[in-house]
């Protein structure tokens, strides 16, 4: 087991739903520690790869996008999510929809800070059906950037998200991936 | 002039309306590096302080203040925004109306990460009229928690945000106090 397996085994708590609670360490209250852990893990995951900027969604991506700008020696951009705005033409959108609430969002990047020189790593903290993780890499993809990487917090690998980004072609690295979890005895298999 | 002060001469945008753009490096794409720098002057500014805590608000807060919570060594805490949650008990809530706007939001933490225990230093991108840290602070005395001080990178020192806090008694510490700005000219205007 990695640090963050192991955190949650210790501090994440299992509820009705396939919720899992990790808002101690890292959604609500971060540990900073725990996060530069986790940022060496995915420097070496990501070794040899040329990458210039780390590209996350607010809220929770911002304190792991920062641990992780650090290990790279590179900037963060935080892409906005909006219920709706005017499109100025100075904004990337990707407009995405939720499969579990079936409400529509957008996620929107100001085009000075993504180009088709950069070379992205794409952050965040959990990673279920994906929605935001699409709109990131449309993004991306609109400003002719590279998506060099993936890397996760925690993967619901028991949702479908995981399995379409690889079926895509990218390098995702999930830290965590919960397979199975259950309510009653607070159980947590992850994959091996 | 410190690193904060000259990165806005450098990069920062006087817009129409007294708005100041620095969306290059702090609060759209964030420059790690000068958080770090920005976390030390603070570290400085609150020597000999006890702070077992960082408590801010999403978004643009949390990138700043996972760098400042590497100086404490200490974890941060985010409040979150709502327009309005079913308020459960298990959680802080403060009801922000803001000057500009007039608007009302919610602003919340959860009871589980702050208590009497704890020694809170706040931190925020901007400070304006100060809403958001009104709230923030609102919270910290639910909680029973004491502010030990408050680090803001950019105040507008024009609007009366900062003196409120100041008459409050707390130790308030913006790295960029902007006293004027003109559109025109691009010329900003910092106090000595």
């Amino acid at each position: 087991m990695n640090v963050l397996e192991e955190r949650i085994i210790k501090d994440g708590i299992v509820k009705e739903g396939n919720v899992l609670k990790v808002d101690s360490f890292l959604n609500h209250q971060m540990d900073i520690q725990l996060f530069d852990d986790m940022a060496k893990e995915w420097s070496k995951r990501f070794q040899g790869k040329t990458i210039n900027k780390i590209l996350t969604i607010e809220a929770s991506g911002i304190g792991i996008a920062a641990a992780v700008a650090r290990q790279f020696n590179a900037p963060v951009v935080f892409a906005k999510k909006s219920k709706s705005i005017n499109i100025d033409g100075e904004m990337y959108v990707a407009e995405v929809e939720s499969f579990t609430h079936k409400t529509k969002n957008q996620v929107i990047v100001s085009k000075k800070f993504l180009s088709e020189d950069d070379h992205v790593l794409i952050v965040d903290d959990f990673l279920a059906n994906g929605c935001a993780l699409q709109g990131l890499i449309s993004i991306a993809g609109d400003a002719g950037a590279t998506v060099e990487g993936i890397g996760i917090a925690i993967e619901k690998g028991f949702q479908v998200g995981g399995q379409i980004i690889r079926n895509l072609g990218y390098q995702l690295e999930s830290l965590a991936i919960v397979d199975a979890m259950d309510a009653e005895t607070g159980e947590i298999t992850f994959r091996q």
